[in-house]
């Protein structure tokens, strides 16, 4: 990294370790300290071997006190070491709290940069041969989570396309609410969970059937795709993408 | 990549080589032969060096009759060859007209895989410092194009955060589209174009204003950011932040 930056925020993809940017990579193997989340994946650790690896996901913390203490880790990190790279699950500047991190290097002085990642919605549209723009029908695509700062799930209709990223165990709350904002019963709906890694699991509902998917993905991050961009490219055309999305299914109870 | 798959769609990332996710560095280097854009970095023909590459860039076609034409392309060269990648820039399943060739694979019997890649607009903004979702102001981002299919120029105002991925000429007809659409005169604009490169140019603007972002980014790929995303982190406080983006802007005439 350039000598006056010393922090590199790099996106690492949705999980799997071979999902990061060749720049990512190359940032990562120079790092002296790498502050990551929980979900990254552990083989990420073989590109920077000798740094010092410092799990900062906020399952041990409050959720409110767990970003200030992550922001001031971040800073002493940068204040003791040259090369800091804090490595974030998907893409930083897409539901990354890359704002406040970056506000408490900028109230300190610090410089830094940003290497951006595959976000967890194209990674589920890769996985499940989906595209989330469709020739005709699908020329915009919201990406949007469905929970709010208060813990309140919302649901809305604003594009030909709209992917929810979420808890897989949230996913009966958001049919009913996916209903109120207008989506008819029937709209299909893809849901991805753990999208990258070799265990994603692919199912596809209608609106009204979306409860069903609950069970199937509970406790793994879910990607939900509704509209346009759902849709399978014409089954009967496609057997061995049938087939490959089959075989790509870890077994469910 | 496994023996049944004889096609892999990559995304290059929008642009600069190093962009490319590991996985589908990995992936190129198996090709036998390339299919490759226009846009994309010749750098990473390095990574392919015996491969032939195959530039289907639609510049030197109609715009109907290329589709096709790539399409048939995809189609023998899959016959004639165990691996071929197809290797799109920014992320396949976000305006890389990935359906069209899937379907025309998916007839032909052909079975295929995606690896995904950064998409423009978060390589924009990467490059800009500026998040596409904020804390309590930005909870979703639309991603759309401005140009419909029949050539119309359209904007909207669905999402807190609005980015249209676009040509840089057509920044002036954008302003008058996006009062239409509802955008305040004030509303903050971030204009990248050529993201991911070393040469990126990134201004802002207010909706008003947009026109004359129009001869900074012309001839060159754009992507305009609207509201909360395009907003700088407080600027009083990041003068690091200010710095690096004017020495990273190419000067402008």
């Amino acid at each position: 990294m350039a000598s006056s930056i010393r922090v590199v925020f790099i996106g690492a993809g949705p999980g799997a370790a071979d999902l990061i940017t060749v720049r990512g990579a190359r940032r990562l193997a120079t790092a002296e300290v790498v502050l990551f989340d929980a979900l990254t994946d552990p083989a990420l650790r073989e590109l920077a071997p000798t740094a010092r690896w410092v799990d900062v996901g906020k399952r041990g913390f409050g959720h409110a006190t767990g970003q200030a203490a992550i922001n001031a880790l971040l800073v002493q990190a940068a204040r003791d070491h040259a090369a800091v790279v804090r490595l974030k699950g998907g893409d930083p500047s897409i539901f990354g709290r890359l704002e406040e991190e970056m506000l408490a290097l900028a109230a300190a002085g610090i410089a830094y940069e940003v290497v951006p990642g595959v976000s967890a919605a194209l990674a589920a549209a890769a996985d499940a041969a989906r595209p989330l723009t469709r020739r005709g029908s699908g020329r915009s695509v919201s990406l949007t989570t469905a929970m709010t700062q208060l813990g309140v799930l919302q649901a809305k209709r604003s594009a030909d396309t709209e992917v929810f990223y979420m808890a897989g165990r949230q996913l009966d709350a958001l049919a009913s609410k996916l209903l109120e904002a207008g989506w008819p019963e029937n709209t299909r709906v893809c849901v991805v969970s753990r999208a990258g890694w070799p265990d994603v699991r692919i199912t596809e509902h209608s609106v009204a059937g979306l409860a069903e998917a609950t069970a199937l993905h509970a406790e793994r991050p879910a990607v939900v795709t509704v509209g346009a961009g759902a849709a399978p490219l014409i089954a009967a055309k496609t057997p061995g993408l049938e087939r490959r999305t089959q075989r790509r299914q870890a077994p469910t109870a």
